[in-house]
């Protein structure tokens, strides 16, 4: 198909043609014999396999018939380390999963290594299953930091704030102090950014919240906060605060369009417009909201009222799994139940909650979220020639509604390809495992067996 | 480990052990270190390796470490060969999805070819997801009969009855002969099994309903129909006949031990206690239901009132899959959405809608739904050792809430293997995938491509 001895071809690092291509740059887009060109880590051209074999002479030529090609998904709201703890606590609703289950065993268990095991698992489960970029919120991301570093993967990083001691620091000035360090560590670093991930309004007193919209400001980053997750949240900052938690939050001038509010299940129509008219953004984790019995985000009210929203895991300990096709599904499905309207949130929108609309609220959209010339190449390839998903009368719809992770075949991350033919290329999958398996036995205080 | 030449022992024909065993016959049971031992069609034992080892000279032994093996899922609702229409119509309410889309589609494209293979479509995908017995409800039947029949998968047919003209049979009672006789003719079919299958009350009058109630009876057969699936259905019963369909189906003696009332997402306190007291069951089919923006069904306040509930996908039209693992992890969530309560719908009683629920609705609790000796070999090992279900503290929480249909290794259906490592072992798949291609491009109207 392309001969490399034409010397008006420009040479280029590799060409991938696919059945269907869906650059996610305009509405309902989709792209047939067409094929993409990288060079590095940036996408070079988007077009006709015709038009890309006359201009360019690739190293490396991958053609997936039966393939779509897609930007890889922004998982925009997790704690991956906690994939170590899946299972854990099961059944339990917000408040007593987090207080009876989950603190004890991260008072008990959480450390260095913990974080890094448990991230590597994560990133794993995350490469295979087609997201090249996930927002993180843990303890000690520093080791988040040097784990999206070694595999190849993109994070950010939302270095946690709490008011009181944990195992990565003791109040929230020590917090703030230690993700500013962090920070300035990987200032230049292309694949990890970062965002103030200041807890939630019930574990975040005013003074640091301040501190923290001032700081976001002067070093132009954003604010990421589990906000409004279920009822009873509200209920304890009408006592404690005697006004509801966005209220407050306002009052606090952090609603603004650094912040990203995660999950936002009770939301009343004023507090709709407020994060509108403030260009917040909005994570909607809608596994974990159903699994946890917080409550239904009213996802096509908001997208009604302009608010970006994306789409988010949460962590394994209450989904229990880090699988944006899932959660595609989950998102379109709760819309229509939600609103008792089958046409509710259609299957484009879901798909641009899972990628562009990513890359808008991580501020990232010139280099991430679209398949465009220019940007870095972050590209999935999903195998649509399977007796679950055929026959295709709509990509889009077989990406939102039938297809299931396990047919991503390929991954590229910064033009690296990392998954190939669904084998993780750069990690060791059976070592991870067994670090997996290690840790549960510890925990399950079956150590000594 | 097992010697051939001790004259004591068994000659069987399989010996299959695995991490984990789950054999749903007593609450909560998990065995570790046990095998399943099938000679024929059945399961012969059930225990411990070291016990079986001196018991059976098995003439294959697979052993499968990191696996769980449990009783084959039984899709208890769906309409196999709408697989062809996958996609075909989405983002709409039932009703219009129904008349002004897939009502036409039908009456255009169903033929006896369209049902063969669009039922060997789906007894692919089914298989691959560890489904080993699906109900059908479709045109043709006898289509679906001789698929099942060559494939090796175990169906029930629920042959339809309408008052209306389709490309089957032309009134209410055509319908109820050409069924019988089809159930006359795979009357000693071990795989093969029936039930009268009237649509709904909307589409079948009272005569024909009173007859199949009767016959039903003196051929000791299920009745299975969708009842209560949205609003609409309601109030078009309200119009028409003065009563609930629920009160209708009562009054013309329907609603007994064989009812299968599929759906069921609208109902009162007193409509519970009707069918609970009628022992007549519930089909569960949640994607379905979210899907098209028709209800929730009140699965945790059916079950306290001790009604049997079995899970089903419906058809690939309104889903848009077959995924009966996706169907367990979307009934446990939706139960915690709709009644704001994490613990409602616990993941032991999920799995038991998927298996041993399946097999009580369809009458076969004898044959069926759990391993044990006696019974017909129906049984899928599940790998549980991948980066997206790892650590497994719990295996039941581990199938429910974070496996896919992917890690379904092996599945055996009557005592034969139709799945090995994930290979159809008896199908063709890239055969049946070209003819689904072939009837997307024809029903596309892209046929002279």
């Amino acid at each position: 198909m392309i001969s490399p001895t034409n010397p008006q071809q420009t040479r280029v690092d590799l060409l991938i043609t696919a059945t269907w291509l869906i650059p996610m740059d305009s509405k309902d887009r989709i792209l047939t014999n067409h094929g993409i060109v990288i060079s590095g880590s940036r996408i070079v051209d988007v077009g006709p396999v015709s038009e890309l074999s006359t201009l360019y002479s690739a190293a490396n030529i991958i053609d997936l018939e039966g393939h779509v090609l897609l930007p890889g998904l922004i998982n925009a709201h997790g704690h991956a380390a906690m994939s170590l703890l899946r299972g854990y606590a099961d059944d339990l609703p917000l408040q007593s999963w987090l207080q009876d289950r989950i603190w004890p065993a991260e008072d008990r268990w959480v450390s260095e290594q913990f974080v890094s095991d448990g991230t590597e698992l994560a990133i794993a489960e995350m490469l295979l299953g087609g997201t090249t970029c996930f927002s993180d919120m843990y303890f000690f991301p520093e080791q988040v930091a040097s784990a999206a570093n070694d595999t190849g993967m993109r994070v950010c990083l939302n270095t946690p704030i709490l008011d009181f001691s944990t195992v990565w620091a003791s109040e929230a000035n020590e917090y703030i102090e230690k993700g500013t360090r962090l920070h300035d560590a990987y200032r230049d670093h292309e694949r990890i950014s970062f965002a103030f991930g200041p807890h939630a309004p019930y574990t975040v007193s005013d003074a640091p919240l301040q501190k923290i919209a001032m700081y976001a400001e002067e070093m132009d980053l954003g604010i990421h906060m589990h906000v409004h997750e279920n009822a009873k949240e509200i209920e304890e900052s009408m006592h404690s605060h005697g006004m509801r938690p966005l209220t407050r939050l306002k009052q606090l001038d952090l609603v603004g369009p650094r912040l990203q509010c995660v999950h936002m299940t009770q939301l009343t129509d004023d507090e709709i417009d407020l994060v509108a008219g403030h260009n917040a953004s909005v994570v909607h984790c809608p596994s974990s909201n159903m699994k946890l019995g917080s409550g239904m985000c009213r996802v096509a009210d908001m997208l009604k009222a302009g608010i970006c929203i994306a789409l988010g895991t949460d962590g394994a300990a209450s989904n229990n799994n880090l699988d944006m096709f899932t959660e595609m599904r989950m998102a379109a499905m709760l819309a229509k139940t939600s609103s008792g309207d089958a046409s509710a949130l259609l299957a484009w929108d879901v798909l641009c909650m899972a990628t562009c609309n990513g890359a808008r609220l991580l501020g990232q959209e010139n280099e991430l979220g679209t398949l465009e010339a220019g940007k870095f190449a972050d590209i999935i390839a999903v195998n649509l020639n399977t007796p679950s998903t055929q026959p295709v009368y709509d990509p889009v719809s077989a990406l939102v509604y039938s297809v299931s992770s396990s047919q991503v075949t390929h991954v590229w991350v910064h033009g690296q390809h990392l998954v190939r033919e669904r084998q993780l290329i750069r990690m060791n999958q059976s070592s991870l495992l067994k670090k997996a398996v290690s840790w549960q036995q510890r925990i399950s205080g079956n150590g000594a067996k």
